[in-house]
C-alpha cells in the first residue's frame, strides 16, 4: 500500500468494496453518513499545523511521532469503549467488549515495546546530541517521555503481568465477596498471592533501574503513579505533614466544640436536579460541554477520557444529600478541566501532550473539588441558587453559613471515602505503611487485621469492628494498586502549594468565587498547569508555576487557615 | 514478545506500567474497575471451544482466522464508535473521531490487502485441495468468505478510491446544501465528478473480475451491495416485477376507493410513550435486550453493531403519529434480530459468520416491518394495547381496521421515503435506470432532472415540481453508492419468498401474530436464516430455504393478495 493514500481514501475503500463491512460502515455512511456533514476533504485530526505532523531534521524522531500517534489513538479509542461500558453498553456485551478492548492494549503493547522503537529512539537522541539547534524545548520534552514509556513496559516479564491480570481480575470480584461477607479468611490467601506478585514485579523493575534504595520495590510500584517519585523525598513530605497534623486536629476538634453543629440537610433532592446542579456548576468552572460531558452510572464515579472528549461519570443516587453528587462532580471536573486542557490541537495523541499521571491528575481535582470547592465564598454562589432548585426557601440547613460548616465539618471516620479534608491524610498515611510494610516483607497478610486496627487507633482514635470497615473496605489492593495510595496526598499538597501562588496573582479570587466567576480561575491554572502537558516532569513543573519544589507547607497553611480559623 | 502470552497479561502490563495510560485505564481499571467483574480469569472472547479458535490441518486457514478475526474486532470497535456518535458523544469529538475511526479502517485495510493474506489463502486452497476430507462445510465457506472479501479491496487502485472518499465526504455536505436552496446548478457539477469516478472504479473492478457483460460497470457497482449480483438476473426480476405491479396498481386503486378512507390520527403521542412500544414490540419479537437495545438520535435511524452487541437507533420526534417510529423501530428490529441471530458463539469475528450484505438485511428488516408488520393480525394485538398506553380508549382511529387501513393505504408519492408498500418499487426501479445509465454513459448528468422527471410521469404518474422534491431528494448518489437501490427491492423480494415458505411450516402465524407470539416466527427465522450466517451464498441459501432460487412470484402474490383483498 502506498504511504500516500490517505486515511480517507482508505476508509471509502473499505467502505465501499466489503461487503462485511457494511454493517460497520452502515454507522458512517448510511445514516451515519451524519460522520460526514462537517467540513470535508481534509483528513479529520491530520491538522497539518499541527505540532505532532510538523516535520523534524531527525526522521526517526518523526517516525516515533506517528508511531505514538497511533499508540495514542489507540488509547482513545479505548477511552471511548469504556466511557461506553459505564453507560451504555448492553450487558451482554460484556464478554466480547473485554476481548476488544484486551485487543487494543496488545496492538498498543505491540506497537511500543519492540526493537524498533528502541532503535528509533536511540537514533533520535543521538540526533539531539549532535544537533541540538534542531530540537525545540516540545520535543526535547516529547521524546523524554516516548523513552520513558517505552522503558516503563519494555522491563517486566510478560509472565509475571499475566498473572498480575488474571490476579486482579478476580479480585475484583473477591473483594466485592469478602466485603459483603466480612470473609477475612476468604481474603487473605488472595491477597497472600497478590502480594507476592507484587514484589517479584517490583524486583524486576528495581534491576532495571539499578536502584537500591530501602525501600526500592515499594518505590517501584509507587512510581507507576506517580512518575519518577523517591520514597525518601514522599517520606519526608509525610512526616512533615503528620508531625503538624497531629499538632493541630485536637485544636481544630476543640474550636469546632466551641461552634453550634451544623444543620443536617433535609431532603429530598431529586436526581434529576441534581444532575442539572452538577453539569451548570461545571460549566460555570469552565468545563466545555462540547467536547465532553457529565452522565450518571450506577458504578463508581470515573474521570476521563481525552482532550477532545472528556466524559465524567458519577453517581446522584442519594436523593437525601446532594452535596455528595456535588463532590463527585466537582472532584471528576477537576480532572475533566485538566484533561481538557493539555495541549490538544498541537500534541495531541504525542506523549508530551498527556497528563502528568496520577498526583497531578488528583492536585486538579482536590484543588477544585476540595480547596475552592469548600469555600465560604463558593457556598455564597451556591447556597441562594440551591434554595431555589431545591425549592426549599429560608431552609436553615441551606444556608451559606451552614454548606460551609456541613462540608468543613472535621470527625474521624472508620471510613477513607467519607473522612474530612483534616484527617483524609492519616487514612492514606496509614494504607501507605501498610503496603509497604506487606511490599517490604516486613508485615505478613496474615497479620493485616490487627495492623490495621493498631494503625487506626493510633492515628485517628478509632478503631473498626468488622473487617469489612477496616482491612477490606478499599478494593486497590485486591486489584494490584499497591502504591497508588499516596497519589492522593501528594496530588492535595500540589494543589495546595499551586493554590497559594494562584492567590497571590488573581487577587480577588473570593470575590471572583462568590459571584460565579471561575474564568480568570480556570485560564490561570490553563496557562500555567494544563497547556504545559509533559513538557516539565511534576517536579520542574511546580517549580515552574509556584517557585519552589513541592512542600506540605502550604497545604498545613491553607488546612490551618480553614480549619483554625476561629482559634 | 512471546506468543504465549494472553492478552490479559498485555492489558494489565499496559494497565499497570504505563502512566500515559493512566487515563485509558482509569476507566477500566479505577471505576471502570467494574469492567472486571464477572468470571476472571478466562480470556474474554477466546472461548476454547468455538470454531473460530479450533485447530485445524492447515496452519495457513489457522493464521487467517486469526488474522480476520482481528479485522473482526475492529470492524466491531467501529461499530461502538459509530453508535457512540451517533447517541452520546459530544460534537466537538468530531474531528478526533473520525480520524480514529479513519485508523481502525486503515489498519483493517493494511491486516487484509497485503501479500501475507494472498499467500496464506492460497496455500489454504491447496491444502482444501489435496485433503477436502480435513474441511468441513462451514470451514470451507469461511475460506471462500475470506478470499472475496480480500478480492474485494485488493484491485482498486488507492488514489481512486481516496478521490471516491474526499468526494463522498463532500457530497454529504453538498447534498444538505443543494436540498435545502434547490440548488441544482450547484448540485450537477459535482455529481457530474461522482459519476466520472464511479465509472472509473467500476472499470478497474471489471477489469479484474473479466466480466464484459453489457453494463458491466454497473453490475461491478452494484457487487458492492449484492455480493455476486448479475445485473440480468436483476433485470428479469425486475421486468415481471414491474409487468405485474402496472397490471395490478389500477385495480388497487380502484378497489381502495370504494372503501372508506382511513381515520387519521389525532396526538398528541408522546415521545416516551412511543419508545416504550417500540422497545416492547421488539421485546415480543424476540430481540434480545441484553445483547442491545433502541435508542433515540436525532440523526436518521441506524441498525446495526454485532451480534454482542446491537444497538438500534431511531427518531421519535413525531408526537402526531406513533405509527412512524414504530415502522422505523420493526424496520432496524428486522434487522437487529439478525444480527443478534447470527452464530456469534462459534464463528464471532470469522467471514462465515457475517450477515449476507445490503440485500439479505433489507429482506429482514421488511419482513418484520412491511410483511409482517403490516398485517390484520398484527394490529388486532397492536391496537388495543396502544388505546390504552396513549390513553385512548374509544378512538376510532386506534381500531386494528382504522391502523391496517391507514398502514396500506396506496398512493403514489413524489418521496420515496413516504412510499406505500406497492409503488415503492417504482421508485427504486426508477433510480436504478437512471445511475445504470448514468453510469454507462446514456444518460448525462446535465440531463437528470429531465429524466427524473419523465420517470416519475412514466411510472407514477406524477411529477414533481422541485429538484428537491425530485432529483435531490436522496443522498445516495451524492455520497457515493451507485448500485445501492436495487437491494431494498430485491430485499422485499427475498422476504416474500421466504415468508411464503415459512407460512407453509409454520401454520397458524395469523394466530400466534395476533396473540403476540412471535417466538416460533423468530426461531424459524434464525434456524433457517440468521444462524447460516454467510455459510450459503445468497442464491444457495434461498434454495435451501424456499426450494427455489430468487422469483419475484411471492413479492407479487402477497401483494395482490393484501391489496386486491377486496377484489
Amino acid at each position: 500500500m502506498s504511504p500516500k493514500q490517505s486515511y480517507w481514501s482508505r476508509v471509502k475503500n473499505w467502505a465501499s468494496t466489503l461487503p462485511y463491512l457494511g454493517k460497520a460502515f452502515g454507522a458512517i455512511k448510511t445514516a451515519g453518513a451524519e460522520l460526514l456533514r462537517l467540513p470535508p476533504p481534509r483528513a479529520p485530526d491530520d491538522v497539518a499545523n499541527t505540532k505532532q505532523y510538523e516535520e523534524h531534521k531527525s526522521k526517526s524522531y518523526m517516525d516515533l511521532k506517528m508511531a505514538f500517534r497511533d499508540i495514542g489513538r489507540m488509547n482513545a479509542i479505548v477511552e471511548t469503549l469504556g466511557r461506553d461500558f459505564l453507560t451504555a453498553m448492553p450487558e451482554g456485551a460484556y464478554v466480547s467488549r473485554l476481548g476488544q478492548i484486551a485487543f487494543l492494549f496488545r496492538r498498543m503493547h505491540e506497537e511500543l515495546a519492540n526493537e524498533n522503537i528502541a532503535n528509533l529512539i536511540n537514533e533520535a537522541q543521538d540526533h539531539q546530541k549532535k544537533d541540538p539547534g534542531n530540537w525545540e524545548v516540545w520535543d526535547k520534552a516529547n521524546l523524554r517521555e516516548m523513552e520513558t514509556m517505552y522503558r516503563h513496559v519494555s522491563h517486566v516479564p510478560p509472565d509475571l503481568m499475566e498473572r498480575k491480570a488474571r490476579l486482579a481480575y478476580e479480585g475484583r470480584r473477591k473483594h466485592r465477596d469478602v466485603l459483603k461477607c466480612d470473609d477475612w479468611d476468604e481474603a487473605r490467601p488472595f491477597l497472600e498471592d497478590m502480594v507476592d506478585l507484587q514484589r517479584r514485579i517490583a524486583d524486576a523493575k528495581i534491576l532495571k533501574d539499578n536502584d537500591h534504595a530501602t525501600d526500592a520495590p515499594y518505590q517501584a510500584l509507587l512510581r507507576e503513579y506517580v512518575p519518577g517519585a523517591r520514597l525518601t523525598e514522599v517520606d519526608a513530605l509525610f512526616d512533615r505533614l503528620e508531625t503538624k497534623l497531629k499538632e493541630i486536629l485536637p485544636w481544630v476538634l476543640d474550636e469546632q466544640a466551641k461552634r453550634p453543629e451544623p444543620q443536617p440537610l433535609i431532603g429530598p433532592f431529586p436526581a434529576a436536579q441534581q444532575m442539572w446542579l452538577n453539569k451548570s456548576l461545571l460549566k460555570v468552572m469552565g468545563f466545555d460541554f462540547t467536547r465532553g460531558g457529565l452522565y450518571e452510572t450506577g458504578h463508581n464515579p470515573v474521570e476521563g477520557g481525552t482532550p477532545d472528549d472528556t466524559r465524567l461519570v458519577i453517581k446522584t443516587s442519594d436523593a437525601g444529600n446532594f452535596l455528595d453528587s456535588m463532590k463527585s462532580a466537582l472532584h471528576e471536573g477537576g480532572h475533566g478541566i485538566y484533561i481538557q486542557g493539555l495541549p490538544r490541537e498541537t500534541w495531541r495523541y504525542q506523549p508530551v501532550g498527556q497528563d502528568l499521571g496520577a498526583a497531578m491528575q488528583e492536585s486538579q481535582a482536590l484543588l477544585i473539588e476540595m480547596i475552592l470547592g469548600r469555600t465560604k465564598e463558593f457556598y455564597r454562589y451556591l447556597a441562594p441558587r440551591v434554595e431555589g432548585l431545591f425549592q426549599k426557601f429560608g431552609d436553615p440547613a441551606m444556608t451559606a453559613d451552614n454548606i460551609y460548616r456541613l462540608k468543613t465539618r472535621v470527625k474521624p471516620t472508620l471510613d477513607r471515602k467519607s473522612a474530612d479534608e483534616v484527617t483524609y491524610f492519616f487514612h492514606i498515611r496509614h494504607r501507605m505503611r501498610l503496603e509497604r510494610d506487606m511490599i517490604a516483607g516486613r508485615l505478613k497478610v496474615k497479620d493485616l487485621p490487627e495492623a490495621w486496627n493498631a494503625g487506626m487507633k493510633e492515628l485517628l482514635g478509632i478503631e473498626p469492628t468488622t473487617h469489612a470497615q477496616g482491612c477490606l473496605q478499599d478494593v486497590h489492593w485486591f486489584v494490584g494498586k499497591f502504591g497508588y495510595f499516596p497519589a492522593y496526598t501528594l496530588g492535595h499538597m500540589i494543589a495546595a502549594q499551586i493554590h497559594d501562588k494562584m492567590k497571590r496573582e488573581i487577587q480577588n479570587i473570593p470575590e471572583l468565587m462568590a459571584s460565579g466567576d471561575f474564568m480568570p480561575i480556570q485560564q490561570w491554572l490553563a496557562a500555567k498547569v494544563y497547556s504545559q502537558g509533559r513538557l516539565f516532569r511534576t517536579d520542574d513543573l511546580l517549580m515552574e508555576v509556584t517557585g519552589s519544589k513541592l512542600t506540605p507547607g502550604p497545604l498545613i497553611n491553607h488546612l490551618q487557615d480553614r480549619y483554625l480559623e476561629a482559634a
